[in-house]
Order: C-alpha cells, then structure tokens, then sequence
C-alpha cells in the first residue's frame, strides 16, 4: 500500500506512527502542501477534497481522513478495540481530535511554523489559544484518571490526539501546565517502536 | 438509554434520525445551548467538553460526539458495514463532516438563524460561503457516482451529512446548483422511518 504524506504534518504524522508501531509494510510518498502537490488532477481523483494523509490501496481503491485511515489500519490489532463501548470511546477521543483540538493547536502551529506568523495571520493565531487550551484541559482531566484516554492501555485515540499535542509548543502552547499530558507524552515515546516526527 | 440535545442541532438531529430509523428506544432531554446548560457542573460530569448531543447508557455511561454515537447505536445494523473497506469510507465521510463541512455550513447558519446575522458577525459569516460550497462540490461529486454516500444502500454517513446539508439554506447555502445533493436529500426523506428537524 501507498501512504501519500507530509512527516511534518500531525495529521500525516500519526499514520506514519502507527504503521511503525505495528510494523506496517508501505511506501511513504512525500507530498509537498504548499507547493499545491494535493490539488493537482492526478490527485484530486485519488481525493477530491484535496487533503492528505491519503491510503491508497493494492487494488487503487484510497482512503482519506487520518482517523478513518488509523481505524481501517488497526483493524483487530491491540490498537483497537472489540468492546463496543471502548470502541465508541476511541471514536470519540477522534472526532473530539478534529473538531475541537485540531482546529486551534494545528492551525496556530501552521501559521507560526510553516508561515512564519506574519502580520495577517496574527490575530488568527492569538483567536486560537483559548480554544487550545480549554481542549488541552480536557485530555489533562482523562488522562489524570487512566494512563491513555480509553483505558490503561494505548489505542489509536492516543496516537490521534499524540499527533498534535507533543509538538503543541510550536503553536504557542505550553504543555508545563499540563503534568498528565507530559507524562503520557513520555509513555508513548517510550514505545518500543516509537517513531518520531521528523 | 437518555439523549441529551437540542433538536434544532444538525449534530443532535443525526442522533434523533437514526433512532427514528432503527425504532431505538430512549428518554429525548432538550438541552438550551444558548442558556448554557451545557456549562454545568452536572452537564461537565457528564462532557467535560460541554457539548451536545451526548448518550448516557443506563449504567451511567456516557458516550459524545455525535458521529461516535451513530457508530455505537448502529453497530450491527443495516446503516452500519460489516466490510473493512466500507466502514473506513463511512468514517472518512463522517470525519470529512466534522472537519470540512459542518465548520462552514453549520456555523453559517448558526450565525444567521440562531444569533440573526449580527454586524460583528458577518464577515465570518461570509468567510464560511467558500468552504462550505467547497464541502458541497465534493458531496456532489460522489452522489452523482452512488445513491448514498458509501455505495448504493444508506450507511449512518449518509445520516452524518444528511443533518446539516438538508438546512444548509439556512446558512446561505443555495443548494439549487447541486442535483445529486437534492436527489440524495429526497431518497432519505422517503424512508418509511424518516422524521423531520422540527
């Protein structure tokens, strides 16, 4: 299978997590958002909304949306769940991810990191503390009762909400404030098959 | 089981069209948004995240997140997949909802029909019309290759986008340019067991 991608990307960056974390053979195909490598013909009939991270499959047949692509990846590994509840659960921590964490940690580290902060972009990226931390506080209120979001053990809703958390700083956040987070942050770095962003 | 939402919601509506579908049984709780009884400490217990719709099970368990709701009441049934490939195109549809679609067509009509279109508002307002239409062409792609979303028969992404796509006029959405959109939005309103917003 092909996995098109940016490493710099939280949102590509957790795929790439979990095929090292379960040892997922693929290519990585490095594509270059800012140079509109995701909005060429070729492309958009792989995705018609223009994002990655994009899984393509043997048989051509693609598959977008990071969560949906970890949840199709996990499929009966230790990362999912057979619980019904528990896989509601991961769900949730997921949808949570892209409606009311990614939003405001990614963007506010897109515009400071990739566009350097300019002038413009300014009151965007200060519009997008608050709701970073009111998010960054309810992952600090889970994570002071269980070791990772779902359960004591780590599922993909973990390497989902990894993905932008751990590199929050470059958003303006600052994670001292949250010693539960630091220390699942540590746990999952010490996964025998961690693997980095960069 | 107890559903907590505000039935004027797109997102509470998806929960409230799906139990209608599958003839699910449970106590509706009218929540006020707009008089913060979301903000509660009884409320928090329940979503630290202070959102609606939220499902409590009968043991007290709660599960948010619209989309991870429709997931946990749907597993098993006809609006759910047992087919890997087909469940992972159902949560990339549900994802791409939450992400690319309900932050500029839900949020547009929240502006208009819920606050009326206030002056220090409008500008975001028509900051939305891009992104929305932008969600909308992607829809209309895919609905004038399947019936549904997924494939030829209704999954609970066609519920997802069902919720907010069906108003989008509320929000200035003119949905006259987008066919598929109108057909899709008629094939799901002849099932025997739709029940309308209001």
């Amino acid at each position: 299978m092909k996995i098109y991608g940016d490493i710099q990307s939280g949102n590509c960056y957790k795929v790439k997590l979990l095929t090292s974390i379960l040892d997922i053979d693929h290519e990585w195909i490095e594509v270059d958002i800012l140079a509109n490598e995701t909005q060429t013909k070729e492309f958009l009939e792989k995705n018609p909304n223009g994002k990655i991270p994009l899984l393509e499959l043997d048989d051509g047949r693609c598959i977008s949306e990071s969560n949906a692509i970890l949840n199709y990846l996990s499929e009966g590994s230790d990362l999912s769940s057979e619980d019904a509840f528990e896989k509601a659960k991961i769900l949730q921590w997921q949808f949570f991810e892209q409606y009311s964490h990614e939003p405001y940690i990614a963007v506010a580290r897109f515009i400071s990191k990739y566009l350097g902060l300019p002038d413009d972009r300014k009151d965007e990226y200060k519009s997008k503390q608050a709701g970073g931390h009111k998010a960054l506080k309810v992952m600090e209120g889970q994570l002071s009762k269980t070791d990772y979001l779902v359960s004591s053990r780590i599922s993909i809703s973990d390497i989902s909400l990894y993905g932008y958390t751990h590199v929050a700083n470059d958003g303006g956040f600052d994670l001292s404030e949250y010693s539960a987070i630091q220390i699942w942050i540590n746990r999952i770095q010490s996964h025998e098959n961690y693997v980095g962003m960069a």
